[in-house]
């Protein structure tokens, strides 16, 4: 079997390196473009690929993603729609978000930005406490690693809920809302918003000024999903006029943030450099490794996406 | 029964509030110094009490905290050493402690005052990402507290290891050291040492350059113990060499911190005003409670601290 890897954005035979190219020994690994025929081509790993890439490979069953992201496969004018997207699976990349989202509540609740700004002055000032039980969070999305996120902050004290498109199965301490009306319901008790959904035509912009209205006045927004999520101009005005307390962006629609972007200097957004998480090189090995497998056995990939709902 | 408030520091009176007199019903609490005769006095509240405040209460049988600490009290030369002094204890303090733990782990684990100065430069970079199961936490103290915060590390995927200085029991997935070689057996992996140990004439200056030097290289601190814990010129000298790659500092040997103390303006360390957590007014409510009610009873109070170890 061969398998070409197709972005226009990055190097991917740089970025999977050696360990990749090894473990992956009964398949040839060629990259886009290809100077020969292309119809033997039957899996290709992907990131931000050309518009007309998928063009040359008619035979193409399978494209992997390299991260739990597969938005910028499925923009692909060229990805026929019978061709099946695999995203990474990654426990160690809930862990890590977990952690990353995690702190920045905290953060919120325990007023560390305002800590910081005190020390600066030399300024010794108790500012009262609250309690995490007091401090409700909730979370759009509600796949594995927004339950892996829901459970950290129960455990942590802090009332969790965590919403999705579909009804869920919530774990203990959790609470599980679904559909419009149960975004609703959510963002109406809803302290510290914390967003994980993937990017599809309906979450597009839904970090938006009614979004913010909803929540509880003065609260947080923690921004880890796609940048096209956001508004931007939204987020201003909600922090402008007190809505929300203050952010936490680690993604953006244009990436690296734009120099003299005013996100950069509010002194109450904290820009991260799309680094709350990323999936190994190990895991995108493995889920290239099934894949494979999968088509060699004439199975459906596991962890393909469901080209219908976008993820 | 009469109950005095002893303190120097506080108005004891002010702080508790009126609530705490209302559910102290049948007990006429007093404050210190009395006008009148003060054998009927079997139970105090103090905090910081003056050198000679206990000399007048000749048929105390009591003197309760106002925190998890009582090295404010014991320190008191007018305390006879039959009294039994009681230190509080609240769940939701230890739930406090941890998150402002956690934070500090989390923040030295992803390094986000790094990305901090980042973005103060409008500087996109992504520094890599350590998980935690790499960054070793070792915690001085395995009392209710040490405990949570092991528990809630662990659960976040750090290794956690706790010490104290008799064998306790540790919960699944923390390991125990006890001892003075376990002390240096802990330390040899700890990457974060969490001080969260009682203050006694034993544990006065633990954190001095040998405990630093006995980490591994680049560690960090987090204090939360007591100032006396601390031989402050070699935390600095640590952060000089580079053994501490930063430290966080709630508590000092004077608080508050004086102005144009080195530890406000030194980029590595992180100052909080000694408010990680406190007790509630409630949790020292019941415990006050708890103690008259033994006393009436004959009975030894709950949470009477053993005056030899000291604490």
């Amino acid at each position: 079997m061969r398998c070409v890897l197709v972005s226009k954005s990055l190097d991917l035979r740089g970025y999977l390196g050696p360990q990749f190219l090894r473990d992956a020994d009964r398949i040839e690994i060629v990259s886009h473009p290809l100077d020969g025929p292309a119809t033997d081509i039957r899996l290709a790993v992907a990131w931000h690929p050309p518009d007309d890439a998928f063009e040359r490979y008619p035979n193409l069953q399978a494209v992997c993603s390299i991260g739990a992201g597969v938005d910028n496969i499925l923009a692909c004018p060229s990805l026929r729609p019978d061709v099946d997207v695999i995203r990474v699976v990654d426990p160690a990349q809930a862990q890590m978000m977990s952690g990353f989202v995690a702190w920045h509540v905290i953060g919120h609740q325990r007023r560390f930005a305002t800590y910081q700004a005190q020390q600066r002055e030399e300024h010794w000032q108790r500012l009262g406490q609250r309690r995490a039980q007091d401090v409700a969070v909730g979370i759009l999305g509600f796949g594995e690693i927004g339950r892996r996120v829901a459970t950290d902050l129960a455990l942590l004290g802090f009332p969790a809920m965590a919403w999705s498109r579909t009804p869920k199965a919530a774990p203990q301490g959790i609470r599980g809302f679904n559909g419009a009306p149960g975004l609703d319901a959510m963002l109406g008790q809803t302290e510290v918003l914390v967003n994980l959904l993937p990017l599809t035509p309906e979450t597009r912009g839904i970090l938006n000024r009614a979004t913010f209205a909803r929540m509880c006045r003065g609260g947080y927004l923690i921004q880890v999903g796609r940048g096209e999520h956001l508004v931007e101009a939204d987020l201003l005005a909600a922090l402008e006029s007190g809505q929300l307390a203050g952010a936490a962006l680690d993604v953006f629609a244009n990436e690296p943030l734009a120099p003299r972007h005013p996100f950069w200097r509010h002194s109450r957004i904290v820009v991260t450099p799309h680094d709350a998480c990323e999936v190994s090189v190990d895991a995108i090995g493995a889920t290239f490794r099934a894949t494979a497998e999968a088509i060699r056995a004439g199975r459906r990939p596991p962890h393909s996406i469901d080209r219908a709902r976008g993820y």
